[in-house]
């Protein structure tokens, strides 16, 4: 069954999830971020089927988040790594990090601890705001049509109770 | 076909993506964030078919993202509203426009801007240590084991690879 592309909707929560596809390619970068690289790693850490793998990869390296790159020739073989664009993706897998350690762990607390280096403490993400620097809490934003907001929906009756201010 | 259960693996980026199931919960949840409370403004907002958003609304509700508040008698009808875990959820939400924004939106720009009303400025989330409020970089940071983090697992060969450390 294909499943309904959210690729070229007017919002980036479903372009990103578009990209997402499923539950594993949050997964399969989690493992790069650990520092997988080879098929075989990704393989034995998720314990994910091998065609399944194959094709997140595939998709990631399409998408351009991760990048192919051979370590052995006859027969060749890869690594995967993380692009820019894969490695920029590390705030949104630390920002559901924080959630779900904030409102799933339970009582045995967090089962992984972020250590930051730089500053040398054990911490955890905080989604700011990044003109004050202060939490960024829905209740304080509104949302307002960005310039990639497509002209045919801008006269879209009801767009009022979506859009407030100027 | 039952997909994988990731509710029960030591790792807070599986849990979240159980309690998501698929790509349509961030867009009911982004729905709730626009204000939208009823079935039928979830409904018309997404145009997502009415049996897909009732097992999407069910799930948010059974995993306290979202409650259930009657607006009217006979016959009974809800307002689906935003709990504290609910709410909370939108820094994941903002962390994830912030990389679509920046990656996926092309030339036409970010669909929607995000006005922060505290500081009055268009702005955008950023994901930062929570200890020393510096932007958070996969490379700055060393995962360790954290009190969740179950027993059976501690020893198993590889680990190394994956935690460095005390």
């Amino acid at each position: 069954m294909k499943r309904t592309s959210f690729a070229h909707w007017p919002c980036s929560i479903a372009r990103t999830m578009d990209v997402l596809g499923d539950w594993w390619t949050p997964l399969v970068l989690r493992e790069a971020f650990y520092g997988m690289r080879r098929f075989d790693e990704f393989q034995r850490e998720l314990g994910i089927a091998r065609n399944t793998l194959a094709d997140r990869l595939r998709r990631l390296v399409a998408e351009g988040l991760l990048e192919k790159r051979p370590y052995q020739h006859d027969p060749v073989r890869y690594d995967y790594v993380l692009t820019e664009k894969g490695r920029d993706f590390f705030g949104v897998l630390a920002a559901m990090v924080r959630w779900g350690d904030r409102w799933l762990a339970g009582e045995d607390g967090p089962p992984i601890a972020l250590h930051h280096d730089r500053c040398g403490h054990d911490s955890h993400a905080e989604v700011v705001c990044a003109a004050c620097r202060e939490p960024l809490r829905a209740e304080d934003t509104s949302p307002r049509m960005g310039p990639g907001y497509p002209e045919r929906l801008r006269r879209r009756p009801g767009l009022g109770d979506r859009f407030s201010g100027p």
